[in-house]
């Protein structure tokens, strides 16, 4: 992990294993030593580097061995000259601006939508670069590719690193991709015609303040104080609440409208019917989902449960007799998604419709890993 | 309040009110002195009196001032001697026997199903006792009517303290009893035909002995200790995990089968079709429910609030602007089931369906309350 990371959120990162699980099975990133930069490999940039998001991106690089040949540390003037480690190697955090792109094949981008608005078409259209882009703000763009590689890799044909052509792509919101995750797989073979979903949202979806926050809350309630709230406007430890997006005129947040129009983009399906409700909970960097769905052909349980074994990125945790099913806590600092609850809706008629219940790391595979493994599918 | 519930609970009832938000406008009510008692009032007794529901139902006596002449406490062997306080009177805890029940009018039950199987139905036949227990081991029964007072007053008719005729009444699942206080006027109006709940429960539904393990293992994991799982298989702070009821062969569990099947005896309804999924996060008292419905006549969102917003013991809490809808703290220790987020389902045609989400507390409305509610119609 680099070193910023590890001293801006000491706590959730690195110190409290059961708060957040960390994986330790690799050696830190920040020392972690990759044998020898590539001298072919396209030059990156990290763009919101110091954040939660930013810093997963650092991790999922290593983790992945992804080839660079060169990596730019981007970030406002905020933090420009701060220093990290990232494999070894000292960078100095840069300010970001229009210039910072010359000569960079592949930004990722997490710096929140005016960010992305003020540098990302720039940086395709005049430096070449091609920007995946974790913000919401283009996602439901015509021409704008909007990916989960595990289910609609098709829609970055023509788009490759080196092509001298840059591009603007598109990272799905992190419940659109845990959900449809777990979704695809089943709509592949029956069809969902109908979806509803509730969500269990996890602080980190709202960046590494809100993470701080609700450890701080959480250690002010238990001594009976006042629980500070700046980043939620409510107390947030032991409660949950509606998601904090605003609120639209159809009644939904935009949380919510991002499930609805991201799963119709991404499945290319204007008619699949979603509705969602999403909450937060008081738990640190996974998400939970429950799904109920309705589909065209008949799917039993059963088979249900083989696909979903069978299924890339995936991992079934369905221990009926013990009673263990997908947890936020276990699935925090994985790449997989997790699916269990696995049955037959007992309110729809024969094998049409299915209830489960996933759960995926909103940092990791609801953005970080996912917006790595597009520049994957690219080099 | 009972002078025991605040030694046993005292972190969790009286001290961190930032933890469940105690309602404080009463006396506690172990010293709150009521004038008389009522010579012509029904003789209580309270059986699981030092658990958390038998707590409540103290509460909630006094707090609806309702009559007795006589007020029996009594719990296991283990609890037996123990002192409490209630009204400005000592009372001994007793040990519960069939001989309980001698000149008992009304009895009103929370010890778990199988003492609820040992002394119910002989004290309701041998000793003339109304009991209203809070357990599932009747709600199923023929005969034994399943009541929610807003709901189906109607079910208890033939009923009557002072008719020397004792009688089983069973009080439904808190989660069903939450979820009908919001849904059934819009059922009144528009016939739900189809209704997909999940859950949010907090630990209170395990009662007082997990909501001390929810507060110990939050301090354990936030000083970086492995938390201590005595109730529950696994990690709760920080974490939030399938209900823990046994999963049935069909792949629901327990908890949500009583969705299932108490809503279609309570609502007089063989054919309304339920799916749920129950959760349990990490909060203490009350219930959180997202709630899709289908109807079968049309319904708009305005109307629907309407409705809600007269409907008797519910509160609606839909502040679009602010994003303020119910949360799990804002009832807890309160009576009204809080409804929010009321609006068109956008996966369904026309007004045919809504998507809306509840709040109550667990103890209170979702058992406590609700039983003394019955009991009061009977007087």
């Amino acid at each position: 992990m680099a070193t910023l990371a590890h001293h801006q959120t000491h706590n959730l990162f690195s110190k409290h294993s059961f708060l957040t699980k960390p994986s330790s099975s690799r050696p830190p990133r920040a020392t972690r030593v990759r044998m020898s930069l590539q001298e072919n490999a396209p030059s990156l940039a990290v763009v919101g580097v110091t954040g939660a998001v930013g810093q997963e991106f650092l991790n999922v690089l290593s983790d992945r061995d992804f080839p660079y040949r060169s990596i730019k540390m981007l970030a406002s003037k905020r933090s420009a000259g701060k220093q990290l480690s990232f494999e070894g190697r000292p960078y100095t955090v840069e300010e970001l601006t229009h210039d910072s792109f010359d000569g960079v094949d592949i930004a990722l981008f997490s710096a929140g939508g005016s960010i992305s608005k003020q540098f990302g078409p720039a940086a395709a259209k005049e430096k070449g670069t091609i920007v995946v882009d974790n913000s919401s703000a283009f996602r439901m763009d015509d021409g704008v590719p909007l990916v989960i590689p595990e289910v609609n890799p098709e829609a970055l044909s023509g788009i490759k690193v080196g092509s001298g052509k840059g591009a603007l792509i598109a990272n799905p919101n992190c419940s659109t991709i845990i959900c449809l995750m777990a979704a695809t797989p089943l709509h592949r073979r029956a069809k969902v015609l109908r979806m509803v979903v509730s969500t269990y949202q996890a602080a980190s979806g709202a960046g590494a303040a809100a993470m701080e926050e609700l450890e701080l809350q959480t250690r002010e309630v238990l001594e009976g104080k006042p629980p500070t709230c700046k980043i939620f406007n409510q107390q947030y430890a032991f409660n949950l609440f509606s998601h904090n997006a605003p609120i639209l005129s159809n009644g939904y947040n935009e949380e919510e409208m991002k499930l609805v129009k991201e799963t119709r983009k991404i499945w290319n399906d204007p008619n699949v019917k979603v509705t969602a409700t999403c909450i937060r909970v008081p738990v640190m960097r996974a998400h939970a989902e429950s799904v109920n769905l309705q589909f065209e052909k008949p799917l039993d349980e059963e088979t249900a449960k083989d696909i979903l074994k069978t299924a890339p990125g995936v991992v079934v945790i369905d221990d009926r007799a013990s009673n263990r099913f997908p947890t936020p806590l276990e699935v925090s600092n994985k790449d997989d998604v997790a699916v269990g609850r696995v049955r037959r809706d007992v309110s729809q008629d024969g094998d049409y419709g299915l209830d489960i219940f996933v759960c995926g790391d909103q940092i990791r595979k609801g953005a970080a890993l996912n917006a790595i493994q597009i520049a994957e599918l690219l080099l």
